[in-house]
């Protein structure tokens, strides 16, 4: 054990922390008979165990002081697990629905223990690689967006309360220069960490490392994300981060949480469905394309800006006389001015989201991290030509988009890319 | 004394308090007979004691529990003197030559002991009411500005420092409120702490709470205010808040500093330099008029904002390979690139200021506190036709100032709009 009382936990050590903490032996009925034990951490970053007895499950995650994947020579703050923990708790408390419970934190071993998403959940980004439709997916997900971010914004929340959690998170600064570094530098720049489909995109990655314009956008977004403290975000809401069934959704893996734009989790998720769209023609069997697919990846993308609009207007209109202080009713008291003032909000935050969408799929094709839906297209040259075109979109739509006016002009710029 | 160890000095607990504490005996050479003891606290929010000796002299600020000029109905965080003394530490360090030192601070009794800022020096707005020209003043406080703005924003800071302060600074949530309400609230709604020279006025500040468009606008700057972590700012820097000579620049008060936006900082200075402007009509004697001051006052403006802009480029250039994380030099390395940077970077600013410089205009003519360059105005029906002149200038400025490309511009609006 180090001398700061943390202990990696293997499945030894786990039964004997099970047992001495009550929270959660209740939630396993005080049952420690054949106990099945499966360490799932496909992550980078941490330990997953899933704990299933015979009467009750729980999962424990453990953070890790370093990122796994590349060995211990990458250090990482295990404090992350208090923020995400911290935002667990904060989003769960927000949007229950789609966030998984939190029985019991543990700051000093990093440990959560929370509630166990059981098949046939699964990782949406592999849903989206076997080209699985989810009815509810865009009801779902926009009803987590619009609550956790209208909730924790000052259109909500006085100054004092915001001011006061954007400190807390402040802490979380580690994992917050993890993103700025993947997200915003690397892949503009040469990095030992980046890597793309060589040769086919070797002039393409040089592209962007040459684009001025470019660049200049991305300074623009990433000083918007260090220095504008919106909403309490997830922090790396792609679509790895969701579990899905054709009924839950399921947000999970907050760790890079903190206050920041609003449209750096809209963007996140979008993104990462648009590189699902851009990957499906590599997932096309001879015979069966991907046609029908695209088409509701698509109407997903719709559906999911469209519904978070409606949802998060719809809480605004509810809380328009409450605490928040953005706006506040004895100066914002008239049907026209409000509905000036959201439709700026609303076009802001939509440009944020493309931009920001933008870059984190620019990053998942030449960055360091890449994506299970093009990396499972085998044949080199075919994934090369999928993720180029997702790159072409992507640079145009970081560089114009405050050309864009509505998701369904971005929408067709996605299909005319993609022909 | 309070069960929290905090007493409001009187002049006889100063004294034991001086002799108590050995930084400040120091100060005054151990000698504390015939201590010239004058209490001159103008502001609202403190006392203020000028202590000279035989052979040394200092100031000792204690901040009190509420805001004294409403007697003890309107409580006020004593916690601000922590937050003013370090900003002045700060600041400090990073400027010296415009600030003055801080020999002692105590949390608990919430009491600054710093440099006595000796005569002649006097405050600004005074000089600028009298009508008298300060040849070094635009060079002075540029540098304040650009050194204060620039070492301690992304440009210089780590993220990782830069986090840590802002979180430090949050704390101070409760005088961000005060300007919340004075600045961006009050002036656009009924509120009883408004007050105008009615009944001149009265149509004017009835225009101001129910413009659409500026309200609009006043909403994105409150945003930013609120949500944008840019740099550590003195918080209040208009004219009130410098203590000038001819050859001599200081800057004092800084208790309303936490980490915003930067054009708050540069605004208030020279939206305050147009209220002078606006208000020296009102000053004119039979005879003397003060068109030549006026275009002293232009000139102030022109080569604040200049010298600013000169200073500010001059730091960053220095510093283009140093630790700042918002241009890494791997990516912002052609010289093409870092020009496009740094004039987005500048013009965005430039708005900014505009921006906030009119919204701390319009709140002296319309709202709570007002200036003594206006109030100095005996005859009512004058003083109004001069705060109406600055008026209609600051609601164009604030809604117009993305239209503005340059200084001169906006000087040329000035004149325009006060003939």
């Amino acid at each position: 054990m180090a001398s700061d009382g943390f202990q990696p936990l293997d499945e030894k050590l786990l039964v004997e922390y099970l047992k001495s903490t009550p929270s959660l032996s209740a939630k396993l009925g005080n049952h420690f008979d054949k106990l099945e034990i499966k360490e799932v951490g496909d992550g980078n970053l941490n330990f997953v165990y899933i704990v299933i007895g015979l009467s009750g499950s729980l999962v424990i995650k453990q953070a890790l002081p370093y990122i796994r994947c590349i060995g211990e020579s990458w250090p990482m703050t295990k404090e992350r697990a208090y923020f995400e923990s911290s935002v667990l708790q904060e989003h769960g408390r927000l949007c229950p629905d789609h966030v998984p419970e939190v029985y019991h934190f543990d700051r000093t071993m990093c440990v959560i223990g929370m509630r166990y998403i059981e098949p046939p959940h699964i990782i949406l980004r592999k849903g989206l690689i076997a080209g699985i439709e989810y009815p509810l997916l865009a009801d779902h997900i926009s009803e987590y967006m619009a609550r956790t971010l209208f909730y924790t914004s000052l259109l909500y929340l006085t100054t004092t309360d915001h001011k006061s959690a954007v400190a807390k998170f402040c802490g979380n600064v580690e994992l917050c220069r993890l993103t700025e570094q993947v997200v915003f530098s690397d892949p503009y720049k040469v990095s030992e960490y980046n890597r793309w489909t060589t040769p086919y995109l070797d002039a393409d990655a040089e592209a962007v490392r040459e684009d001025n314009i470019l660049k200049l956008e991305v300074a623009e977004l990433k000083s918007k994300f260090c220095e504008r403290a919106q909403a309490l975000l997830h922090g790396d809401l792609h679509t790895g981060s969701v579990m899905v069934t054709p009924n839950s959704t399921q947000v999970i893996d907050p760790e890079f949480g903190f206050y920041g734009p609003m449209g750096f989790d809209i963007g996140a998720f979008i993104g990462n469905l648009i590189l699902a769209y851009f990957s499906q023609d590599g997932h096309a069997d001879k015979g069966a394309d991907r046609n029908l697919y695209k088409k509701w990846i698509v109407k997903i993308i719709l559906d999911t800006w469209n519904l978070f609009h409606t949802k998060f207007i719809a809480l605004w209109d509810k809380h328009k006389d409450g605490s928040g202080e953005a706006y506040l009713p004895a100066i914002y008291n008239n049907p026209e001015l409000q509905s000036l003032v959201k439709q700026k909000y609303m076009e802001d935050l939509f440009h944020d989201t493309l931009g920001f969408g933008a870059a984190k799929m620019i990053r998942r094709i030449v960055g360091v991290a890449h994506v299970e839906d093009f990396e499972s297209i085998k044949e080199a040259s075919k994934r090369a030509e999928c993720e180029r075109k997702a790159l072409n979109f992507a640079k145009t739509l970081l560089k114009e988009r405050k050309n864009f006016h509505s998701i369904t002009e971005v929408v067709s710029a996605i299909e005319d890319f993609n022909k």
